[in-house]
Order: C-alpha cells, then structure tokens, then sequence
C-alpha cells in the first residue's frame, strides 16, 4: 500500500490528536503517503484532502479535540455519497483509511469497505463501548476529568453536610460511571447495566448517616437518567434532598492523560501495520493487556460486560 | 485579647482553611488562645468549641472546603439566638470573634458585635461580591477552575464547530464570569453589570463566521439567566443552535490556587491584628493592591464598580 | 481470619492511601478487625499499633504519600527484629498482615511469613518494577507527573530551539522513561534496558534539525545515568549543547490518577480476600488486565521484560 | 501610527501568547497593521517577519511559551546591529514596536529607540523583577506551578518524616520564592533580600520537632545559593540531613493561569494604545492594582522593594 487517509468522526475524544500523530509518522516511516481529511465523512464527499508531512502533525500530541475536526454527514448514509466518497479516494491513490471514532463511525467504515476501500478503525470515545477492547482512546482522561470533578464537589458536600448527585456521560454504557465512581469514593453508583434500586441508595445513605457521615456523592450515568430526574425521585420517593451537578461537555475535553497517549500511538500505528500487511477491515483495540487487530465485524456483535466485580466492590468500600 | 474564637459560615470558598491556619497561627504567635468553631453560626448557639493547638491546623493549607464546616442557622436570626451565642462566647472567655465568610456571614457578625463581642471579618467567596475589597478569597481558584473548563470546552467546540454557552456562577456579580470570559478568549461574555443585547451577541456570532471561526463561546453569568434560557433565547430570537454547559458546584471546590493560599494567609493574620489592636467591628480586604482593615458598616454600602473596561476589552480581543 | 494487620514501607507512592482504605474497609465489611500499623517494619516492632474503623480511612483516597507514614528499619534485618515484630503481632491476635510497598518491601513480608504470620503483598512503586505484575500503583500517576513536567519544559524548548534532556526516576526500571517518553513525545528515550549509543542520539538530532525541528526533548531514566553526565557526554562526544532538568521527588507525591486509585482499590480488597482464604505469602498484581494472587516468591524470580516495542514505536514516531 | 510590530525576547514566560494576541487583536481592531517578528530582536535584524491577521492569534491564548519565539542576538549589542534593526522596520513601514520580555529586552527597546523608532515594553518573566510593576506575566503560573510541586514533594516528606530542599528560580529576586513558600506553607524561606541564617534554619528544625512535625520543606531561591550547597552547608554546620529538590525549566512553561491571561490581555492592549497617542518610550505595568504606562527609563531606576512582611508573616505562620 503507498498511499493511506485517515479521518476522525463521532464524538471527540482526548488523545484522537495523539492517534492521528501516530498514524501520519508510521506511514511516512514506512515509506507510504498519507493524506489527512477533514471534517470526517463528509470531508470525504467533500473532498477536503490535504498532504500530511511529518511537520503537519508537530506539536499536537498534548492537544484534546481534533485538528481534523469532525462533522456529520447525512450525505453518506446513502449509497450515492458512500460512492462519492469511495471515488475521491480512488481518485486521490488512496488504497486504504485509518478511521478514528466511535463506533458509528465504524459502521460508516465497514460500509466503505464494500466500495473496495481498506480500513482500519481506532476506537476512540471516553464512553468506552466498543465491543472487543479493553480501553478506548478518551476514557482515561474524561476519567481523570470526572474524579477531579468529584473531589471538587466532595469539598463542598462535606463543608456543607450534604448529598450531591454528579451525572456523568457514557450514553449507554456504565464504564465512566463505574470506574469515576470507584476512583471518586462516591457512596452510590447507578449504571444501566444494573436496575436501579431507590430503596438501596436511600439505605445506603441513612448506614452512613448513622455512622457519622453527613455528606455522600452519588454518581449517575446518563444512559440510566439525568440527575435532576434522579434528584427529583429521591425526593418524592424518600424526601430525600440532593443537590444536582451535571458536568457536561467539560468531560470530552482536555490535555489527553499520559496513557491515553500511548494507547493512542500504539493503536494509531499498529492500524497502519494492519493496512500494510493486507488486511481489509480490521479494528484495533486491547485486549489482555495487549494491542490487538480483530475483524471489525466483531464490533457490531453483543456486547462486552462491564466488570461486575467493580461495582460490587465499590459498594464493599463505600460501607 | 486573651482568647478569640474562629468560624467559617456561608458557601465554602477553596482557600477557607488556609485563612483559619493563618488565624490560628498567628493568635498563637501573638500568645492568645484560639477557639475553633463548627457548623458556623448554628455552632456558635450549640457551643461547638475546640480549643486548637499549632497542629490543629496542620496540612490544611492546601485543601478545599472548611474542616470547621458551615450551615445555615435560621435560629441566629432571632434576638434569642444571637444572645445566646453572645453567652456561649463570653462564657468561655471569648472577647473577638474571626468570621471567615460571605456578605451575608458578615451581617451576623456585625449583629453579634452589638452584644459586646468585637468582630473581624475575613471576605471569602467565589463571587468576589464584597463592597470594599478588591479580592475575595476563593475567587482567583474558581476563576482557574472555570477557564480550565472553557479550555476543555473549547476542545470540543472547535472540533465540531458548534456554539456552547457556558454558565458560570457569581450571584448577582459578573466578576466570575467577566474574568473568565477574558481569560478563556470567550466570543461573547453576558453579566448583569450590563443589559443582555441579543442582538450584539448574534452580529458577533455572524462576524466570526464570516472570517471563518465557525466555534464560539459565550459565558453567561448565573445572575443575568441560566444556560438553558439563553439557549432557548438565541434559537427563539436568532434561530441559533447552541449547546449549554452549567458548570455547578464544582466551581466552589478544589486546592486553592497560589494566590488564594497568599492572600487568605494575610487577611488571617491581620484580622487577629485588628482584633488584638482593640478593634470592634472591622473588615480585612484588598484595596489598591494593599492589604487593609476597615469599617465593617461600609461592606453594606453602595456596590463597587466592576471594571467595565475589561468587558469593553473582552470584545475588542475576541472580534 | 479474625484480626488483620496492615503498613505501608519503601519509598511512598500516590494510591498507597487508596490501598489502605480498601484494605481496612473491606476488612471490616467482611467482619475482621483491621489494625494500621505506623512507620513500616520499623512500627512493627516498635509496636505502633491503631485499631482502625471506618472512619479512620476517610477523606484519604484523593491524598498522595501514606498516612501510615514509612521508615526504614535496621532492626527488621535482624533475626531478632523480626521475631520481636511476629510476637508483637501475635500479641496482638494479628494473624494475617498486608503489606504495601515495593520489592523490598515484599522480601521482608517474605522473612516475616516464616515466623507463621500469613502475608499479602500490594505492589505499590511509581518505579514499576515488582515482577509479576503489569502495574504498580503510583505507576500512573507518576507517569502523569513526568509527563506534564515533560510538555511544560517543551514550550521552553520550543520557544528558545533548545535541547533539554529530562531525568525521571524508575531506579534499576526503565518503565517511567520508557511511557513517559513515548507520551511526551519525546525525540530520545534512553533506558537501561537497552545500551546506550551515543551515535544514535546524536544522528536523531541532526535528523530533526534537517527537517526544521530545531528543539528537542531526551528523557533519560536515572538507571542509566545523571541527566548532568549525560549532558556533559553529548558535550565531550559530538558538541551537542543541552539543558538538564531533573525531575526529582516532585514524581512521588501528588493525589493519585483515577486508575491508581481504581487499581489500588481493587489490590487492597483483594488482599484481604487471600488472607481471608487462608493464603500464608502471596503477592497481589494485575496480569492480562485481571486482577490476580501469586505466589510471594515468584516475585524475586527474573525480572519481567520491558515492551520493547513501544521503545521502537518511540523511535519511528518521532523522526 | 499606522503599522506596528511586535516581538517577544529573553526567557519564555507562561501568559506571552496571550500578550501576543491582545496587540494583535487590539491592533487590528484599531485599524492598524500589525506584523509579528520572530526570533526576537535576532529576527528584527534577519527581517523574519510576518503580517499577522486575526485567526495568526487564534487558539492561543492558553498555550505556554511563544510561538514567536525567542533567541539571543549577539548583533543587536552593536551600534551596527541595531541600525540594521531600525531599518528592517522603517523599510517595512513600522513606525512602533511592542517589546515582550524581561528588563534585558526592555534595555534592548531602549536604546532602539534612540534609532527613532516608538517602544512600548509589556513585562513578561516569572521572576517578576521588572522596576514599575507590581506583576509581571508569567509570574502567577510559575507561582502556581511551584506551590503544586511543594504540594507533591511534601507528600514524600512528611510520609518519610524528611527534611526537603526545594531550590527555585528567579534570579536575584526573592519574589517567587516567597511567595511560593508562604502559598506551600514552607518552614523556612531563604531569598537574598535578607541575610541567610544558618542558625536561625537550624532552630526553626528543632522547633518543629519539638513539637511533634518531623518534616519540614525549605525553599531557597537561586539567587541565593544552590539547593545542592545549601544542603551540604546544613549537613556541615549543623548535622542536618536534607533531600535537595531542583524544580528546573519546568517552571517556565505551562499553559498560563486565568490571571497571567488577564493581565497579559491588558498590558497588551494598553501597550498598543501608548503607541497609538504617540508615547515614544514607554513601559506598561500595574500599580495599586491598576493597569499603568510609565517611562520606559524608571524600568532601570532602583530596584522595587519586596514586601518584606510577607517573609514576616511566613516566619510566623511556620512555627
């Protein structure tokens, strides 16, 4: 292969700049030449292709967001755009497509396949729902940017006696609220992939209440409800007061941590190795710990559970 | 002045602990006894004293929130609650009283003050709302918390071009939002201090897009509207689509910042000055960049002036 | 098991707090007694005992260091020591202790263990360097640290065209070096784990200062040599000028990453979970990304290999 | 004045893009042209300019460092030099300069000046050694980034009850240590504005020990004497065993605080305005918390005091 594309799409996520670094780097280290495109899918359509050099990706693995910008794109849903797009890459020399997103972007990959283009797709969101890997690129700062948030919020919670909901992002998954949960000390945790139990989040208050403790942090996704309907519930249900901290946007931005910069260049590079070595439509990912290629049909197969064990462990711990 | 007593009283400010081991230290230092309070004002009726010692507040100084807590005491409203508090104090040989707090905690001190206590009151607030004080502890941590925030924000803003209004806290002050409008580069900053123009606001979304900035950001403080009514505002009015991020409690907690540390330290050293140099009822603060004592009555005095010329930069730098 | 013990010894760690409330809570939750056991072997002996509840585990998960505090102790190199410290816990009606340190710390776990107290090993180094484990806690927030430090020194050194050679810690491990340079984005890493060639550093350098690149970052782990002999050897070898900043202690403070804190709990549960099962000498660790129990002496077998792929994924993405 | 320039010289200082933009910005907004030069006073010389339009300054208000960076000029110390400065300037049509930088930069501005070209000097240096101002750019992060390093270190020392060293810059000005050490809560402060008292060090140790606190952190300020020296003159003259920490470049860089952003916005500005009602040498600053220009001249008078009452308070708080 001598001439690969690479775009971002879906969401951002902290460390897609990381990715894309290592995407450009290994492809010219390896002798091919790659093309960045903007604006994700519809930058395809478009035609809004530009040369990348080493330079072009200087100074930016520190950065959050993307420097290729993302955008949606109604037009390739249909199969006239999906043409389109396949056609300006053929145009362009482009053989193969390093996509960075989630996984709605990795449908729109898997589509393109069938116009004959290869692609291989990074998994990047902080919801970390892409089935067949461990960790996706974003996780672990959004992570870090929800715990610090929680640590905030406990300053005022304590200094005040009182109960503070924190919602937090995921779509339909648990995994940040799970994890900023455990990292935060929260006192409750509610994620879609467990019912949720009023009576239990009331009783776990009250333990802590008889024992001392007048403030607690309750973390809740955003799959399983907002906080200001949770808050409302505790309330009729349990003439409970809560105070209601939604946070937001703030939660997709950021200087990526540390580790999601090496798992963003070890995945970036490791989808331009897969392109090179033939293969057609591949996702990257970890698993046991190692940077895995598998079929990228496997993304759309059942879902990987959470790991129940932290859930109950955080309940262990916030006794 | 033999023996002072301490408490901290309204919001929780980050910063309040280093003030409460600026004022125990130096009453200490000055050979006095130091009483620390809890539960603010209510504590001062319930008679939740601790004598505190040099260790009492040891590595405290870089922690949010106050260890002496705060709560709301609606029985020091009352002429019986503020006598009996006045007992408690005097009972335990108590002549001054530190209040580290809010506009509102330093109206109770000036209450308690005509039952024969003498009252020095240190200003912390995320606000900066207090007449006669440059600077309020707290202000300069929340004001680093809230353009961290924007920065993230603006992450992903730019990567999918949208518009977010990000809402940020202050009470009926524009201070919080006008600082961090500036110092996050916000396109638009909306506070009370000045009449909201939804016009000015759209033209200025107009001209950035007509020079190719298709992302904007617009702080709007809590004291004009909330978030969500702005963004229903501009889609009603201008038929513009906005994304809103309200920053919440998250603002008010953290380690203080350098300059909070500082400043908290010297306020707390000088109220015990004041109060050993024979003064009744005074205010500590910041004037021309000096530290200063004055009457406690000029805080409820005429507002100060917020600098508008800052407001008036923030769009001449953001065109 | 009815009554545990538990320390923290060798170099602190951020997350070892973290370590320590699981292990208490956990205890408790399971219906043991949990004792914390101050300044390492040296409070063994010494007898520094505190039977903990859950309260003395609160407010600490966000805290860096150890509130159990570490010494050395000369006295627990002895044969006497050690059967001074086993009788004392005895006396205490301690049957199983966890310990929560590095590698030496785990020797002397494993000297203790022939005394008949069951132990359970927590690896807790920012050094990463315990075998059998993929992550030590402290690990990550430690590489966060350096990696901060890293990006801020790069703004100098972009903005003057500088070189900065960057010295981080990792004792005999290159580990520290190795993620933080590959996140850093660093132009040289230079590891124990591989020999250092001169030639080649001095080859990259002249390699980015023909494309452009004038500035550049070399991070060098302590295991190989002082960042001052390594600047005065590319001075005396090839007459490349640099600047050196050494990291220092900086790296092993601060409140620990979300997943230090994840990790550190899951460790900390877990260890009692063995002792509870009847386990005498075991070491707690993550493999294949699971949480797992090994034998405690496996952990002095042959060190486990650094990824040596990520040191040519550093090399190939910072030409 | 219809086309100005602008440079940044001497070492890098967090907040000088954000200067940057406001010349820019306020420049363009008044009508003028504006053209940024590289490399300093070197580039002014080699004529690396560029006509800056608005997006140049885009998304960099909260980067470190400058992206017109710096470099030392050998040539600009001759007569010969500077009239070939002079002339790049006159032949492109600039009538001013806005100078970015230390007190060498703002000497380099004057005796430019006498070639007939109009200076405006904006203060930007961590040190904060500027004549005439109160604050300088930069100041406030390195303050911060100083403070949160004592913060981690200080974790280690009191987890291992050790006696910490922590050497930072400023050059022959005491101001970032002192306030760094009153913000970090440091036991002793060494700066060359007061004489250094080995005995006083040493009875300040004990002191603490008496009272139970077995660590302590000493922040020494380069002006006056290494870290390294000072540890080894404590261990010759007293017996006292320190750990000496040396913070380095790190504290240059960084993304600029909320403050430095909002000063380095004003002074900016402010410096374009000087030059647009005709001020010829002029150095703009902050006094009595006001934003001021003043002759460029004063800048070389003698030195400003520092508040010696901060190192007071320090030493009373400490105890």
């Amino acid at each position: 292969m001598k001439k690969i594309g690479v775009l971002t799409s879906g969401g951002d996520a902290p460390g897609m700049n990381a990715a894309l670094r290592a995407v450009v780097r290994k492809a010219l280290y390896e002798g091919m030449e790659v093309v960045g495109i903007y604006q994700g899918y519809d930058g395809l359509i478009k035609g809004e292709f530009e040369l990348f050099e080493l330079g072009s990706v200087g100074d930016i693995i520190q950065r959050g967001g993307t420097i290729l910008r993302s955008a949606r794109s109604p037009e390739f849903m249909t199969e006239t755009g999906r043409q389109k797009a396949a056609d300006n890459l053929k145009a362009e020399g482009i053989e193969g497509l390093v996509v960075i997103g989630g996984d709605g972007s990795f449908r729109g990959a898997l589509e393109l396949s069938a116009y004959g283009i290869a692609v291989a797709c990074v998994p990047a969101t902080i919801d970390n729902d892409i089935t067949g890997t461990e960790f996706t690129i974003g996780f672990d700062t959004a992570l870090n940017t929800v715990v610090e948030a929680i640590d905030k919020i406990r300053d005022t919670a304590s200094s005040h006696e009182r109960i503070f909901i924190v919602e937090v992002m995921g779509r339909d998954a648990g995994d940040l609220a799970l994890w900023a949960g455990l990292g935060g000390g929260a006192e409750s945790i509610i994620i879609p992939e467990e019912p949720l139990e009023v009576n239990e989040i009331v009783s776990r208050l009250h333990q802590s209440s008889e024992r001392g403790k007048q403030h607690s942090v309750i973390v809740v996704a955003e799959g399983v409800m907002s906080g200001a309907k949770l808050s409302q519930l505790l309330k009729d249900e349990a003439d409970v007061e809560t105070r209601v901290s939604v946070l937001g946007h703030m939660q997709r931005g950021g200087s990526p941590s540390a580790r999601d910069r090496v798992i963003a260049s070890r995945y970036g590079a490791r989808a331009v190795e897969e392109l090179q070595a033939g293969q057609k439509t591949v996702a990257i990912g970890m698993r046991n710990h190692k940077i895995v290629a598998y079929p990228l049909q496997d993304v759309f197969n059942t879902k990987d559970c959470l790991d129940m064990e932290m859930l109950k462990l955080s309940k262990e711990l916030s006794i």
